[in-house]
């Protein structure tokens, strides 16, 4: 085992050994780039690091030490020698770039003798003692934990004392002093003495990149990024160049290209006399890039060779840092840029033209996830800068809105009756709050994960939400939230919500509405000439199918229909059939739904025209649809002119210990066939109309829910048959259809062959497949989640990404059974997951025809299907 | 296809084609025993009809016809010939005896004309109508469903009118009289004329025969006696014999030992001058079979003698119905007969002492499930014959208790302590009911299935309970039962309940105790030899440890320790604890319950001595500790000196949407791990303790429960290690112990490979895997069970048998991936299937090393698991 590889042993292939750093400066070594020498140890020593108990094996220690002695050779210079000392940076270096890990450490190396033997070597007094003090205050910071305000202060307090505006005006002496005082504030703080030699200096700093990969913020940044614990990071140690040596020198970062717009111009700043964290401590102002051109003509001309000969060597845009010593330039590190959404559409399709990428490879480029962001309005930037949040919750679902803040459904739909903006807050949304969520700009709930009650049906409508802020305290009942700060809201009062950060404003931002590039049609054009999985939508209204056909949906693979049942004119004939006592009034009231549901789906047929439309046949338990405090069902029993007991009872012989697992989905078919006629009947009777009408064959397919046995699907596949051969016959029109079922249940897994003798068509239900295959509900989970990613159990929220391990075993189980029943049975996804880039690769790989998600992810899943594809390609 | 077989083509062997009447009737027909000839239509016939829809194939009615005629030639008689009629009996034979279905149709063959040619041949016109009067009562009840009471009035007011005390005092016009008035009331009731034409009677009887096999009550017999829907039933035509056809006549049945006790003894009745029903009917009291003796003695030799023949042919005592015309014997079937439990044991053991069956052959004799009646108190039968049942409910856990009704466990705990004896009924229980339950000498509740709280604590306790009884209303706050008369009874009221049949009485019915005899012990020992799987029992307390190691178990399978926490001096403890807002709080609280743990666990030690005890670790969400209701909350928080508010904070933060999949289990663990610390250091220093106090070494198995992924054990089992570690330590004593986990979520199974790297052993909790494969609750499913037993969707309880499509597959896969990392893993179940013993057979077939269930439950489980091992032998 090797764990340590000096810059010259690696290459950009190496990068799960060495990190996305360490194997760009092996290449740029390898391509003759002016770069520091120096060596990388190696990601795997980082996961050895953990196994051993957070120590660095001996070993490792000496591979490192080994590999020093050949960095003091080539640089011809020694650590810790005070007549020519070698200085190092310290930098840690994952696979993938991840923000919130330790960055880095310069001037190690540096100790009360070698600052001398720096001044003495380069003339410069003030250089070696700036060099100095900067590196106690960063290894004090982030090796030994000691808060970095408080070196500021000494800093400032110095500058103030000798009246100087600039670091640079600091002299020699001034910095001599600050040296003194950082070096006491060191003793004072850890009780020890700051560390003088050079090797304990590396062997720590080392570490701390180590340890680094494992706190709080990284922890996070890798859940919300797929990246897993696993990997480690490596850490490189590189000579240092100077970029505070003078006037002369100075150091900077630039991309190759524009990262915001993607425009073909190169991009950045730079500072002279300054070391690398300066430029990004805003302290000084850096200059833009292209004024180096003034200041040292020939580094900007050679910045510029090699920042084209690196972008054709990567095929793709750059973000490099470099430094300039006494006028010699030197690149320090290189990457692929990250850039907006509408960046890197951009610059691939640039690539394309100019040839750097294939299609294929122009594709794979961009993140699909980040297509959201261009598809919401967002909050003007400049507005955006000099807003505080107030609160800070899950970005449910993306987009901004403002709006006065109204904390029931019946309010929120009255002030916005009245012509209100408005923003609804609740503690969480349940089904009854549908109008008023409609009626919102967005959604504010302080319960509830990414995949709550609330979050799914904000993205659905593509309508700003930000849930589960648990940070505020909403109170239904004074209608009012409380920050932590104490403030309160009330009624009526102004809020925005960025539904893409997640993040509460007091007051109303001016948003600017999303303009779709024709570099963003392009991509989704030729991302469909790839793709193989079709893409469909979850929608339950002609609005949203619409929204989706116009995102490149090619049918809907999910149309709830009970959200049609919540609405106001219909909710009064749902009640009645749920309190109805015998089956002939239970029909009664389904007659009075039938016409309802029926124009829904002749809306939603019309607007899809010949695309195959999926319609699930009802789900909730029923006692969602009736209220369950004293008070609303007194009031309600008044309405249904029945007594407040009868009301009563009904609502309490609904009442279930674990609704998620109760009479629902098929169970209410089986026990009431005559809501499947009545739903049957909307459904067949619909399609003939529409036919009828416009000429366009309609194929519906019928999809039973939550089927757990294929003699359930049997028996609804019967009266659904029956009822549509009768009208049919009645209407005198044959037209096609087909019968399916939801995989969403374990069971339904592992008895898919069985079911698939009836079922046309497979839809995996992957929110509830997840929740029974995990054992626990997404709302409750929410209790616990948060401990199980500090304790790294779970790296990642099942929800919104798909288990391939478990869930995704038993999905693979189903589709083997049912293809060993019916070959060309029709296979597809409408959870959550069918929007997740990464699920949607497994369901590629696992031999499903189609995904669908909510309308606002279509060009996503239209993305990664065509990613998926190109990957997989055989 | 052949669908007909004469009863000279069949033989004991061809049960699953020509059911077991059928079968059997061959058999005898090839023995060459006196057996009227005749035919059967096969069980396939049945299967056909459903499938047809409920009709008979031309194929199959040409196949009868045909078979009826060689049953002519036979007998030298025709169907419909007036000169010499030939008549037969018709009746059902599916493969397992079915109470419930249609049982006999007899002298089908009479009509107008007919009945004159018998009346002439036998020169008996009294026989000829009493015969016809007999046929159309029966065919008009069983094939036309017309009610039999109708016919009874008229028969009774005839009797009356002509003074007759017995039918066999009615004259020949009598009769005829009686005949005119039955085809009168059949043309009044169905619109058309009795049906004259032999063939036609026929044909209706065989559908009759097969209609019945789906009605409600054998749906309801095969469910409870696993009998799948898709056998179907056979059907017999055989020539009749008279038994009525004057005093040299008769009929009976007989067994060939006594059904009851077991004795070595014919036993059986019989009535001479009569026909089979009468026997049943009870109308003439039958004579004991003995007095045959004086009778008929050489037809009373001959029985015995053939008695001895069928039951040493067979190797069981048999069941045998016989008729005696004109002083010839006739069998008209035998069978092993049903028997009591302790019948079955004594004939098992006397089968085998006389050498007629191997002790294998004898362990397959008895039926596991029946032993239980042996364990419990029963009601004296002579006080059970004059009680009139008050309610039926579902038989949740078997014995016999009085008691005066109380309402609340309070309530019960306090009549009990004043020395009363209690009845506890509830809507239904909860945790919190335990020591009410524990109090009491039986439970009622209301709601909740086999698998309810109640249901299943009462078993474990091996106490008496009623579940279910949903025709009777509780109500908790007026204190009352209400029955469906609209009878009330309030508390102290005294009430019966009877656990093995689901009955409920009024008053105070007397109980006898059980003895068990040497037979079951004898049978027991036998039973240990043989089986492979090993028995552990569900306790948690040393007295039901003490009751399960009486019964023979090997071991505790599953400690529940959360039922010591609801326990009155306790739950003080747990409340702090959970109200607790910092870890600090949270440890005292612990503290103070670390005693009472350990204590608990060194009693069961001691109970239970070397054997293995298996101990899971808190279970239950914590909001099962708390109350719900806002009173019980104010009081609550008086006691805790805490405030409503902050009371009622803590309830609502714990408040779960499902709780089924909610903060429970291990994940309780992983948010608190100074749970598990004090459990484990509970369950350490127990054993040492007792160690060192009784020499003897107790090796405790420590279970985790709810594990869904291997890094939830992996964090629970490193808290555990590292307690245990410091425990040893601190008593300077080594113990081995095991961890392990339930496997209890489908994502266990399906990464079981990954779990068993740290679980040294598997015990499967079917309760929670069932519910979460199927994706229902066993609470809320009972709103729709019913119903998917009427349409069939299922036909039998998934939470008392093992469902082995489904949760048997994720088994199977859990087992195979198990031994795949770890080959010696040890696997039990403890779920409830573990005591039932189609489930116990599948887990022998899977491999497991035990099963654990409630103590009552051991003697089951041991002879089950012998008779999986000799089903299973290679």
């Amino acid at each position: 085992m090797k764990y340590v590889y000096m810059f010259s042993e690696g290459n950009a292939n190496m990068r799960e050994l060495l990190g996305g750093k360490g194997a760009n400066l092996a290449e740029m070594t390898n391509l003759g780039l002016p770069v520091p020498f120096g060596f990388t140890v190696t990601t795997e020593a980082c996961t050895r690091y953990y196994d051993d108990g957070k120590m660095i094996a001996k070993e490792i220690i000496d591979e490192i030490f080994d590999s020093l002695k050949k960095l003091e050779k080539k640089a011809g210079k020694q650590f810790g020698n005070p007549q020519n000392p070698l200085l190092v940076s310290v930098r840690s270096g994952a696979r993938a770039s991840m923000p919130g890990m330790m960055d880095t450490i310069l001037n190690l190396g540096l100790n009360d003798e070698t600052v001398e033997g720096m001044a003495k070597l380069t003339n410069n007094e003030r250089f070696a003692y700036d060099s100095y003090r900067r590196f106690i205050q960063m290894f004090s910071d982030v090796v030994m934990e000691i808060e970095k305000k408080k070196f500021d202060e000494i800093l400032d307090s110095t500058k103030k004392r000798y009246n100087c505006e600039k670091d640079t005006d600091l002299t020699a002496d001034n910095l001599k002093e600050i040296v003194k005082q950082y070096k006491e504030l060191f003793k004072k703080e850890k009780g020890f003495d700051f560390p003088q030699e050079p090797k304990e200096q590396l062997l720590e700093a080392v570490k701390a990149v180590f340890r680094s990969w494992d706190n709080p913020r990284a922890i996070i940044y890798r859940r919300e990024n797929d990246i897993p614990y696993s990997w480690g990071t490596a850490v490189n140690v590189q000579e240092m160049v100077f970029g505070n040596m003078g006037d002369d020198s100075g150091t900077g970062v630039a991309f190759s290209r524009n990262p915001s717009t993607g425009e073909k111009k190169i991009y950045g700043e730079f500072l002279m006399n300054a070391q690398g964290e300066d430029v990004v401590a805003g302290i000084r102002t850096p200059q833009h890039i292209s004024q180096l051109e003034q200041t040292q003509p020939e580094v900007y001309k050679q910045f510029l060779e090699i920042c084209e000969k690196l972008e054709r060597h990567y095929r793709d845009m750059q973000d490099m840092e470099f430094t300039i010593e006494r006028g010699k330039l030197y690149i320090l590190q290189t990457r692929n840029g990250k850039r907006t959404a509408s960046a890197a559409l951009k610059i691939a399709c640039d690539l394309m033209d100019e040839g750097m990428l294939s299609p294929e490879e122009a594709l794979l480029k961009i993140e699909p996830r980040t297509l959201d962001t261009l598809l919401h309005n967002c909050f003007d930037p400049k507005a955006l800068a000099n807003a505080k949040p107030i609160a800070q919750g899950l970005a449910a679902s993306p987009g901004a809105a403002s709006g006065k803040v109204y904390f029931s459904a019946e309010d929120a739909h009255e002030a916005a009756a009245r012509g209100e903006k408005v923003i609804l807050a609740r503690l969480e949304t349940s089904p009854e709050d549908i109008e008023g969520m409609i009626a919102s700009e967005g959604i504010l709930t302080a319960r509830g994960g990414m995949t709550s009650h609330a979050a799914v049906v904000a993205r659905g409508m593509g309508k700003c939400c930000v849930a589960g802020c648990s940070q505020v305290r909403i109170d239904d009942e004074k209608k009012t939230i409380t920050l932590v700060t104490g403030e309160v809201f009330h009624e009526g009062d102004w809020i925005s919500l960025d539904g893409s950060t997640g993040k509460v404003y007091e007051g109303a931002l001016p948003t600017i509405p999303p303009i779709l590039s024709d570099e963003f049609h392009r991509i989704m054009k030729l991302a469909d000439q790839f793709r193989t999985l079709k893409v469909r939508t979850n929608a339950d209204s002609p609005r949203d199918s619409k929204v989706a056909i116009e995102f490149g949906a090619e049918g809907i693979g999910l149309c709830r229909t009970e959200h049609m049942f919540f609405e106001e004119d219909r909710i009064p004939a749902v009640r009645e059939m749920i309190v109805s006592k015998t089956e002939e009034n239970r029909r009664k009231a389904l007659a009075e739904l039938l016409p309802m549901q029926r124009s829904d789906f002749e809306g939603i047929y019309k607007v899809m025209g010949e695309f195959p439309v999926t319609i699930r046949l009802l789900d909730p338990p029923l006692h969602e649809f009736l209220p369950s405090e004293d008070d609303d069902i007194e009031a309600l029993a008044k309405t249904m002119g029945i007594t407040f007991e009868e009301l009563k009872e009904t609502v309490e012989s609904l009442h279930e210990f674990n609704p998620m697992m109760g009479h629902r989905g098929c169970r209410l078919g089986v026990t009431y066939p005559e809501i499947v006629e009545m739903q049957t009947r909307a459904i067949i009777e619909a399609a003939i109309n529409v036919y009828k009408e416009t000429g366009k064959t309609v194929t519906p397919e019928i999809m039973v829910p939550l089927v757990c046995e294929a003699k359930e699907l049997e028996y609804i596949k019967n009266v659904i048959d029956e009822t549509a051969k009768k009208v049919m016959q009645e209407k005198n029109t044959e037209i096609n259809y087909l019968v399916g079922t939801m995989i969403e249940i374990p069971r339904a897994c592992l008895t898919a062959d069985d079911i698939a003798k009836k079922a046309e068509f497979f839809s995996f239900g992957t929110n509830d497949l997840s929740q029974m295959t995990f054992g626990f509900s997404r709302d409750d989970a929410t209790k616990f989640l948060g401990e199980y990613y500090a304790k790294k159990i779970f790296e990642s929220d099942p929800f919104a990404r798909l288990d391939q391990t478990g869930v995704g075993k038993l999905m693979k189980l189903a589709v083997e059974l049912g293809k060993q029943t019916r070959p060309n049975i029709k296979l597809g996804i409408c959870g959550e997951h069918g929007g997740d880039p990464s699920s949607i690769e497994f369901c590629h790989k696992i031999g499903l025809n189609y995904v669908s998600c909510s309308p606002y992810r279509v060009p996503i899943a239209r993305l990664a299907a065509a990613q998926s594809a190109i990957r997989n390609k055989k």
